[in-house]
């Protein structure tokens, strides 16, 4: 071991015998998901079934929102030059920035401080006016409000109410209703909770630090890119310039899932 | 609709209301796996349970590989400058290529030409071994095979038992096998089939493009890519050199799933 | 000395003293141009003053197409999140691919193959015709010839002038206008020789290795698109999504250089 | 002209005729250097001689700093993969971040906020010590001041006497002057005017916007990293990992340029 040692906690690398925090690779295959094992790298533990159902969610919930934002605009202008799939998937998480996704991170440290006003003893929604007094004054955006295409964003409530599943007491869903009663009370007008601020609530209730919460954005996008990059790549003729507002979908009509 | 209309078949973005093909997304939150909806957006149906099953295995055995491969140190790299996650994450993928995750869809390529004579009456073996000779006369390196630091992949050996798993027919396994026989005979020399080539079996099973293959690379390593950038971030002082060799696993010891 | 010694002849880095290939930096400051620094740091010596003007000409041509290209086109999607500047500078050049900006590494390749027949004693015309046949036989698209906008590239005619000043016996500009005696010939249509041509016949006169076309191709275009991400900053709103065919240009009009 | 019509002042690409900010592309072929139409393409005019040896300072000097910088350490890690080239290089220049060229944007903010103090009546000297307070009470970083390796930049240096070359009034060296008189008087210890800083006071004196201070850095880079992927392309084999602190210098020795 000589000075320039240093260490590493999430997997050991050995010939034959790769260990996932602890866990034998080859073992975790078939048993766990994908979601398990994003839970289980970040955090150090195989999630619980609540969290990996919240986990699911947020992933979900922004697997893709078809060309309205940046990050699809992006990836697909740089697959009409048939750049390597990996060129368009990184072009198009760059464009997640404080305005686009960026608002996670944001709302999260938001959400954080009231929480701890909250739990030294503070009333909640007088921590959240306290918060959102911050915001006003200083003319900011508050992040994980408010909405460019939905007024009333269906991802957002259902996120709320899987916080809530089953009489879990959230003490995130619970700051995130605070924050909304208080943007209408400081603010004078009602936003919309949003789904940056739902994946937010989550992200903060599962315990994940905010500094990572441009990367569960970009895990969520990657699967949607793809498709994107696939469908220019397949449909469409080189070197186009596609004018995004004229898009229209032609995908499968409204669809439900069966009943549980 | 004008000349410059052109369509998607992703996703319906309209205000309050997201259909990811066609689902309602609130409605996918909570019920399915963010696997599921990998799948969903890229297949255009949600996965069979056994489609699941193959999908999570590829994605859980390649999401994390230590400080060993490119992706991992370079998006290191970037995290020592302490630039935002999203631009670590984007080098990360960057250097997925031909030699790095791109033998998965070189292997699915001579996997998919192979299932083809098979499907057209030849015989399977031959068909392998005519492959292979192609790869021996032309001097090229066999994707799927060999590995710089495992010698007998325990990934790929599961995932083998995994696309058979409860009898199931599986086509690409069998042409896998036949491969792997017809890499010692041609070859003369033993190569251990490679997590490459078992994630290109089950991608080819799955119906999956060769196109996209690095994509689920991309995808399945990033949450390794956001545990390294985490860890960098608090556990090194900005701006150092780090020397990948010199670092030792200092996280969880061996330990196992419960029985099932 | 270790077994992991490894060596780098670029830049000597040590405290208070940094030699570029052997000259000390803040000696070359103000004394040679950044062209002059970049011939240097790739072929290890200054530049003639010839291969300076040439080396300028390839630079000067590539700086900037308007938004027309992918390149512009990804810069400025990703600006419109208001991403950092960086970000957008490299989503911009990973849209550099065969189709767009590659051709001049596919022309340098063609060029350095045909002048290695004249030099070995072939006629040049008919070495160039040979080479011409392959492409037309395998159907491929011959690189450094037609544009999807210029029918007649002004950049590619005055390159091939630049090539030939005060004299110069330039063996890649024969080279050059023998292919494109050849394109008619063999192809029997005329197509413009184009930019990506003309860059690549001065870069394998300059003796730079075909690898790096895309990064002269990259850095050309960088400080063009700085320019579109200010713009784009500075004259639009965040998180437009832009029109690129309704973009109409309103800088200044044609004017032109004094008089030599 | 629709609704969504807006506009760009930059380049108009027409069939056969692209005008830069109104020059015929191949009109400044052969008469203007790469420096020119950066200066051009960004400011919307050709620059002065003094202009243009600035420009030529602020990019030559930042050409390249062998492998002790995150740029290039992440672009040869990309290169041992043999991602493309341009892979390389987007990867290298995400990792300018605040800590790693950043200052550069930093230090022209805390120049321009003293320069305006001063036009405004103020006392120089008192302006920049006013700044330096700020810095100390808040306990950040003075950008511009200070090296991990060099105690006295001799590029810094170099710079300063480029600004005031032939009797030159630069008020923006008069601002690095005195702020790093401030640095001494108020934070009590001596701090080198680093390479960061001279840039900066570089980019202030030709009125450049802040904003586009990590792109000039950026463009800089891009022939080092150049340099760098294709020595690690053709000097060692792939997937290997560099230890970046075991690379020797076997380069040219040190040389000089003929007297002026």
């Amino acid at each position: 071991m000589t000075e320039t040692t240093w260490f590493t906690g999430i997997t050991d690398a050995q010939a034959n015998h790769v260990l996932v925090r602890g866990y034998p690779v080859q073992e975790l295959m078939g048993r766990v998901s994908f979601t398990d094992a994003t839970y289980l790298v970040l955090m150090g533990e195989l999630p619980t079934d609540r969290q990996r159902m919240l986990m699911d969610a947020i992933l979900v919930c922004a697997v893709d929102h078809s060309i309205t934002p940046p990050t699809a605009r992006t990836a697909r202008t740089v697959a009409t030059s048939r750049a390597p799939l990996v060129s368009s998937l990184a072009a198009g998480i760059l464009s997640i920035s404080d305005l686009h996704g960026g608002a996670i991170e944001g709302a999260m440290r938001m959400m954080l401080a009231v929480e701890k006003d909250w739990s030294a003893g503070a009333d909640l929604n007088e921590a959240a006016a306290a918060k959102l007094e911050v915001y006003r004054e200083s003319g900011t955006r508050v992040p994980g409000f408010g909405h460019r295409v939905h007024t009333d964003d269906p991802r957002a409530v259902r996120m709320l109410a899987l916080l809530q599943e089953n009489g879990s007491e959230s003490r995130f869903a619970q700051v995130a209703l605070a924050l909304g009663r208080a943007v209408e009370e400081v603010l004078g007008r009602r936003l919309t909770f949003n789904v940056d601020g739902a994946i937010a609530a989550v992200l903060c209730e599962l315990g994940m630090p905010p500094d990572l919460a441009n990367g569960f954005f970009a895990l969520a996008r990657i699967p949607g890119l793809m498709a994107h990059v696939y469908e220019e790549t397949v449909r469409e003729r080189p070197m186009r310039t596609p004018d995004f507002d004229a898009a229209r979908y032609d995908g499968p009509a409204e669809r439900h899932l069966p009943e549980e």
